[in-house]
């Protein structure tokens, strides 16, 4: 939790943290900041004291509504740079930096860097500053152990912003399912009351409006992927196709609040109308794997546990996995689930050789996302929720949905 | 265009770009992949060759559809780096974009990078790339010479897609204002049916539904503000502000294709039922700037001369500008355009001390945004319109809607 930063930062000998880019769309930022409208802002969380960020005074409205203390960049005039009359904008940047790092009393010691921005230009500025100020070691938390730890954990109001995402994502799953059970089925595929056919660009567009109307947003896009698409894990869905009964669609929708905040991470397996023996069959070895390690997760559990289970459950089925094949396109080829919160993946990390031996903890927000794919055969499944731990410690979804894998259509 | 970018990079001895981030809400990327779902990518343009998109084999259906030459990441197994077994992650990453590299023919010279990514985890792995390779300098293209000055002018597809979000734009600024005109006042106030004051936030929700609607996306958030906020140029809107009769209200929309592609940027100043003199003295003021200056528009012209022009009409108007005062919080305080097209912001820039001496050119698309704002008097107006040029070499919007000031609405 946020809360744990400067315990961290302590333990791994970090003076200050400088989160760099807008107030939006920028995960790192956006936990600090809430989501706001400062497209150019840095902001600098020394140890031991409360972040502060920078703006430029146009945008000094949108900068209080952070509620953080602020600094405008007109603080640091070209004028007052140590070498006068400075006309080289990257080493211009840099001393900026220098002298806003002083400020929060960090002259020298380890910064690490977040925060999206121009990989180029921020390599320059840095690599600039790293010049003027050997004091100051500028790096990366590639590990992870920082602020991603931090953020491994929700406070009580991270968990209600996610909740929320998670009634807003069943809501338009629910509306969509609607959507599809009223239309008819002619000669095998789903036509509208004009007997055109649907596609999937038409029920894209139909999420998309229904994510906006609940005030979200899906900045990564959704997968509605059928047949083969949807044995791709992550093949979005091709807008032209028609939607064809009994071939398996997956429908992995992942919102966030508007201008890039809290995330759902929401995946359910339908057929329309029928499910073929073989989609059936490999719905039910999924939907059971879901149910036995679900069953088994609690807090305590190695997140790391949960990737191998699923693997040894459907290796025993017979179906190829990573673990036994890390680079197989067939059977289970991803990880089956993943922290998330501003970023859509982050800590814990479900995954075979987890270096960070996470386990599940109270205020642990992941998803679990089990899925076969036979991309020859046009056959993919997945389901997925995201969960947290309840009081008995159990893990349980964030929002409620049925797992049903036949959607009814009108017969014509 | 892209078109000139061989060009370009032979006069900059660059030997290649590296655009680095997702294939989308990612400007410098998108620019050559289109919009496209591959969240983990990186793009190399050799001088002389056709650029190269590397993504991870779950994305592989998603980066075929971006029509580009592809290649995985896979191809990179991180057994055959060069010191056997390589720990150290920041460096397994370095040793593989020095093969990417040098796959495309580039083992050394300049390279240039661009787009999104980690600020600090770009940062490391460029440092450690520099380490490894000294005959390979990593630059930014800071000055805006290589890609940026590509961009500035667009060529007939590009064009249409902005036309088309312009489009979408004016359609969407045209169902709001016939909401606001359908709409009653009661004590000075805009209600709706059951006498509740209708908000900002009331508003802004249908801008986002019917954006949506429309299949775009408003990444960066719209400006609808009133009053107080109306008169700071970046403030967003309060979304509890009721709509006030006799307000200036700012409403400047920024849309962008789904996924982050080519933008659109239109500000109409609007009063609602009437307008206060001092309201109406201003609006006037910037609509007849707006128009003289747009009279002076046209191939040839340069941009710098669009800002001091600007200002100097203003000045004449007795209003404080940047031209005299660059701190001015007062009067026209901002740059009155730019250029726009993947970026929101970019090339041709309209500044005072315009460092690359753009002018308009054919293909050039950019914005025209004159404003004055009065922030302790709660005034604030501006225009904008998208431009470019007509066959007679003169510039026009885009999109037309008309620029009335006073949007009336239903008398109690």
């Amino acid at each position: 939790m946020k809360s744990d930063l400067d315990t961290l930062m302590q333990a791994h000998n970090v003076d200050a943290l400088l989160v760099c880019g807008a107030t939006m769309h920028n995960p790192a930022m956006v936990y600090f900041t809430g989501v706001a409208h400062v497209s150019v802002s840095d902001l600098i969380k020394a140890r031991g004291q409360e972040p502060v960020l920078f703006f430029n005074p146009m945008e000094r409205d949108e900068a209080a509504r952070t509620g953080l203390r602020t600094i405008p960049y007109a603080a640091y005039p070209r004028e007052v740079m140590p070498d006068g009359n400075e006309t080289d904008a990257v080493r211009v940047l840099a001393h900026r930096y220098r002298r806003m790092l002083a400020d929060q009393g960090v002259e020298q010691g380890r910064v690490l860097v977040y925060g999206l921005g121009d990989a180029g230009l921020k390599h320059a500025v840095f690599r600039a500053l790293e010049k003027l100020a050997p004091g100051l070691s500028i790096e990366a938390d590639f590990d992870e152990k920082v602020l991603r730890q931090a953020m491994a954990t929700k406070d009580a109001d991270e968990v209600g912003r996610i909740r929320r995402m998670g009634e807003i994502t069943v809501g338009v799953v629910s509306r969509v399912a609607d959507f599809l059970s009223s239309q008819r089925a002619r000669d095998g595929v789903l036509v509208d009351g004009e007997d055109k056919p649907i596609t999937i660009g038409d029920v894209k567009q139909r999420i998309n409006l229904w994510i906006a109307e609940a005030g979200a947003e899906t900045p990564e896009d959704t997968i509605f992927a059928i047949g083969r698409d949807a044995a791709v894990p992550h093949s979005t869905g091709t807008p032209s196709d028609v939607l064809r009964l009994g071939q398996t669609i997956v429908f992995d929708i992942f919102p966030c609040e508007k201008g890039g905040g809290y995330f759902y991470d929401f995946t359910r397996t339908w057929c329309l109308g029928y499910a073929p023996d073989e989609a059936l069959k490999l719905y039910e070895q999924v939907h059971s794997v879901y149910h036995q390690v679900l069953a088994d997760m609690r807090i305590g559990s190695p997140t790391e546990y949960i990737q191998r289970r699923t693997c040894d459950l459907f290796e025993e089925m017979g179906h190829p996995t990573v673990l036994s094949d890390p680079a197989t396109e067939n059977g289970l080829c991803h990880s089956v689930g993943h922290g998330l919160g501003t970023y859509i993946h982050s800590r814990p990390w479900i995954r075979l050789n987890d270096a960070h031996k996470d386990a599940v903890q109270p205020g642990t927000v992941l998803t679990y996302e089990p899925g076969l794919y036979y991309p020859e055969r046009g056959l993919g499944v997945r389901l997925e929720d995201t969960l947290y731990p309840a009081a008995d410690g159990a893990m349980r979804a964030l929002a409620d949905y049925p797992m049903e894998l036949v959607l009814p259509v009108r017969k014509v």
